[in-house]
This record gives C-alpha cells, structure tokens and sequence, in this order.
C-alpha cells in the first residue's frame, strides 16, 4: 500500500524531471493519481512510465504553448501543442466553464493532444461552479465497429457529472467498449477467461481469449453484437471521434496515434495529435441551481432505494464505486501490482528520484 | 402499401381535427410520418390512434402556448403547455439553431410536452444549417436500472445528426435500452422469443419471454448485464433522464407519464409532462465547415470501407438503413400491419374522413 502523498509527490517529481513547468507537474500528477483513488488502476501511475516513454520519443512537449485557434462565445478550439493531455484537458474545461459563466454552456474541443487520464477528472472540475460537466476523448483504436474486423475506434469515454445537494454528485464515466482495456489486462494476468462478447478473433469471431489483441483480435463496442446493441455502442464510440478530432483537427478514427512508445504513429495523419471534447453547462442557464439540485437530490434517492433482485445490495447511482474507492485510498493508501511497483522503481533509478 | 402523401394526408387531417392548428397539424403529420419512411413503424402512424386518446383524455394540449421560461445566450427552457411533443420539439429545436447562429451553440430544456416521435427528426433539422444536431427526450418507465428489478427509466433514446460534405450525414438515433420496446411487440405478433440480454422477469431473473413486460418485468439497460456494461446502458438513459427533465422541471424516473391513456399519470408529479433535451452546434464555431465537412467524408469513406466479418457485406455508418428505407418508402409506399390498418380505419369513421 501506497499512501495517496507520496505516489502524488513521485508523479510531481517525474513531470518535473520530463521539463514540465511546476504548476504543470502538479496538475498532471493530481489528473494522474485520481484514477488511482477512484479505483481505475489502469490509467494511473501505472501509465507514468508510459508517458515518460513517448516523452523520451519526442511525442510529449513538456512545455506546451496551448492556444485558442477558434472560438465564439460558446466554444473554442484549442491547439494543444503536443502537450500532455493530463495537463491540457483541465486547461480547456477551465475555458468551457469560463465560457458557461458568460453565455450559459461552453463547449472546447482540442487537437494535438495526447491521454488525458481519467474522463471523470474532467467532467467533475465543472461541479464546484454548480455546473453540468462533460468530458470525452478518442484513443488508438482498438474496437472494430458492428460487422467489421478491423479496429477502428479507441474505447472512447465519456464522462457526464451532475451535481446534487446533500448527495454526492451523479458521475458516469464509461468506456463505449463493452469492457475497457484496463479490464482485459487483469484477465491476462490472472490467467483467466473473458466473457463472450467483449472481445473477437481477428475474423471476428467470438472469442473468450483475454490474449486476443495480440492475435489481432479487436475490442467489441458496448452491446457486444448486433442483436444486443452493439450498433449503439459503434455509434456513441464514432460521435466521440468526430466530437473529439473531426470537429477539433486531430487523428480520428484509424489515425489516432498509439499510446504506446514502440508503436510509431500513422505516418499518413489526417489531423495533429489526439483529439478531447469538453463541456459545461451552468445550471441556473436552465433553472434556478438550489431547485434542480433538491431534484437531483430526489432523483438520486429514489434510484438507490429501488427494489433490487436477490444477491444484490442496492442499485447504484453512477460515480458510487469509485467515491467509496477514493475514500477508502485516501485512507489505507493505493495498492500497486508488482510490475507497476517494478516501473516505478526503474523510473526512480532513471531520474535517481526516491519512490 | 399506403403512398407516403395518403398516410401524412391523413395523419394531418385527424390532428386538424383534435383542434390543432394548421400549421401545427402539418408539422406534427411531417414529423410522425418521419417514423415510418425510416423504418422505425412503432413511431409513425402506429402511434396515431394513441395520441388521440391521449387527447380525449384530455391529456395533450392541441393549442398549446409555447413559451420560454428562462434563458441565457446560449441557452432556454420551454414550457410546451401540455402540446403535441411533435409539435412543441421542432419548435424548440429552431430555437436552439437560432441561438447557435448567435453564439455558436444552443441547448434546450422542454418541459410539460408529451411523446416526440423520432430523436432522429429534430436532431436533423440542424443539418441544413450546417450545425450538429442533438435531440434525446425520457418516456415512461420501462427500463431497470442495473441491479434492480423496478422499472425506473424510459428507452430514453439519445439523437446525433452529423453534415458531411458529398456523403449523406451521419445520423445516429438509438434507445439506451438493449432493445426497444417496438422490437419487443414485432416478436410478441411473430409468437417468437426474445433474445437472452433484452428483457427480465419481474423477480430480475434473465427471460426470453417477449411478453415478459406485461407480467411485471422490465428492459435492460444497452449492454444487457453488469458484465457486459449494462451500468453504462443505465447511466446513459439517466444522463437523457436528467438533461431532459430535472433540468427542465418536467417527470423524471419513475414518475413520466405513460404514453398510453388508459393507464392514469402518476398522481404526485414531480415536474410537467415529459422533457426532451435539445442541442445544436454550429460547424464553424469550432473549424471551418468546408474543412470539417471533407474530413467528415474521409471518415464515412474509411468506416464504411473498412474489411467485415465473413457473411456481412459492409460496415454501416449510422443512418444508412433509415435512409435506404426512406428512399425505398418514398417510392414503393409504406407497408403498414393489418392491426395499425383496423386503427387508421376506426379514426377515419371517427372523424368521418377517408383513409
């Protein structure tokens, strides 16, 4: 076990060690550890050797000159400057809401980017001004669309946060894959099976091999097959694209360059970097914020108190597994898988840091 | 086969004759008919007889006072005095283009309106404007959250409409239930099974029974299971939930009156009617619409060129079967059940008109 402090301090300290300015460092490392608090392992510190990586490729400009390349009194498009997404995605929200407070909404979309963390991070910044807050980006593609066997969509996320009264906030964040990535990777390590319908054989057959991405196999989007839905999830996957990098300029769909150091990026882009989309709305453009929170307050009561079926607790409102994992973190600490404890540890020896 | 002009000749004649004025009956006809060229036929003229009845039970007002009731640049909240959703829902939408024209995007909260047809209508009318068009409206409670084995949410269907440049536009249009209902009742005529992921028994044990609502059970939410995602299903069908109707102050949940007049509203609302939630973004708030628009096209050409899976002959791109089925409708007619016939036949003795 971790404590919170001190992964945060590593993190501050290797941004700072890539060239990031200090109050960038800091930004990045606090977008970075809040996957870690909020239980989604798989886009925390663990990916910090990752971005030290595509640093060390020329791929992360640590000292980004982020700008406004378009904009109306609602929206904005911002070049990003190759800089890292942790750090260029709050600075955008901070516009969306500026906007928000002129004119009611503000909506930024972002090119030449790279991962930005955890959506939810991005969508809950617009609670504290009692506004809706909405965040998504596309990512190397790893989903093939219904029918297809081609990976031509990442797990795209959205995020949605709604602020209530005396509850805690409603926040959804989700892959549009049936399963994220994240999720196969334990599967992997733990030697076991996949569910049928989360991923395909490279000729798109079922597939329960949680290796299959190696053998070419590709992610299913949410819904799994057509018959369930998964037109929808290919849907709702393409309007993140297209919100996140046609609309802004960036790599869509296939162009999206990887994550990953070892693979190169497209050598045929179609925009710059990867692409964000972020939004706020302030509430009180549509009513007065004390009465749509008590309705909110409202909506969330009578959701958890739903009857549920037997073996299960209570229905959960979206945002209620990591608020508990975030308060639990906070306390006994976040553990670490051995390999990402391993990658820390080399991190720390290439910057002669102390983890 | 019906010709489309027979069935919105006929369609406009029975809203003339609730009392709709004639601009509204022409607009409510072009809209429900809308339904039936794309092929969702439990939107279009199936649902004429219901509206009717929703009328003599004095629940649909046929000439209702729009009105804004709060507002910002950016933004409005409409009281649609208990209208035609079909009717209240374009007028909305041209309020929320208008606003985009404005400041570069616009967002719309309806409350006390009624059923709207098809998401797909009102999100496209933001085309033409070259803008994207967003439209998602709640309905009654059909759908149990994850976990649960009350029915709390609508099909709450979710609307994106997308210009590209030579390419017809991207228009997804889908409900974030796994299957909705109309998918059910074509099963339920055919004496046939439902697929396992679709509905639940009313203790929430999994049922292939297609009459399984009727005995106390409920839809599931897009993804079917906690394994497959069903939580993401559940939280997008509360997002639609909560911007179409907490922001409004119209029903939400559980508390959305049924579209069917012989089952009463609820008798504690908690807000006016039902809401829909509309957006329109213009294109060149963002980028240049003739850049977007050619980008659009690359995305549509290499999606829909991408290698499919043996036995299919391409991947779609949302809205391609409606708009096949449109071009096919517009020509060879509309085929309509024998029940839905015996329907339009008993309102044309009604009102004393010809089918």
């Amino acid at each position: 076990m971790y404590p919170y402090r001190q992964l945060f301090d590593f993190a501050q300290e290797v941004f700072l060690c890539m060239g990031c300015p200090p109050k960038d460092a800091k930004l990045a490392a606090e977008v970075l550890l809040e996957a870690d608090l909020r239980g989604v392992d798989s886009h925390g510190v663990a990916r910090l050797s990752g971005y030290v990586r595509l640093w060390e490729a020329g791929r992360i400009n640590p000292k980004p000159k982020m700008r406004i390349v378009h904009e109306t009194p609602s929206t904005a498009t911002i070049d990003g400057d190759g800089g890292l997404g942790l750090v260029i995605a709050p600075r955008a929200m901070d516009i969306a809401i500026s906007k928000a407070e002129q004119v009611g909404t503000g909506w930024v979309t972002v090119k030449n980017s790279n991962h930005f963390g955890i959506a939810g991070y991005h969508a809950m910044e617009a609670l504290s001004s009692d506004m809706i807050g909405i965040a998504m980006t596309n990512a190397s593609p790893l989903v093939a669309p219904t029918f297809s066997t081609e990976r031509m969509l990442g797990t795209n996320p959205i995020a949605v946060a709604i602020p209530a009264a005396k509850n805690p906030p409603f926040v959804a964040d989700f892959a549009t894959a049936s399963a994220a990535n994240g999720k196969l990777e334990i599967l992997q390590r733990k030697e076991k099976k996949a569910p049928v319908g989360w991923i395909q054989t490279k000729e798109g057959q079922r597939s329960t091999n949680a290796n299959e991405l190696k053998e070419g196999g590709a992610l299913l989007p949410l819904g799994g097959d057509k018959t369930h839905g998964s037109h929808k999830g290919y849907a709702l996957a393409s309007i993140v694209d297209i919100f996140s990098a046609v609309l802004s300029g960036a790599n869509y769909g296939p162009w999206v360059p990887p994550f990953v150091s070892f693979l190169d990026p497209p050598s045929d882009p179609v925009g710059e970097g990867i692409g964000h989309f972020l939004g706020a709305m302030r509430i009180d453009a549509f009513r007065p914020a004390d009465e749509f929170k008590k309705h909110m307050d409202n909506w969330i009561d009578t959701f958890r108190s739903a009857s549920v079926k037997k073996g299960e607790k209570s229905v959960l409102i979206p945002g209620d597994p990591e608020r508990l994992m975030t308060e639990k973190r906070l306390k006994k600490g976040i553990p670490l898988l051995t390999p990402v404890e391993r990658d820390l540890e080399a991190l720390a020896k290439r910057f002669k840091l102390k983890l």
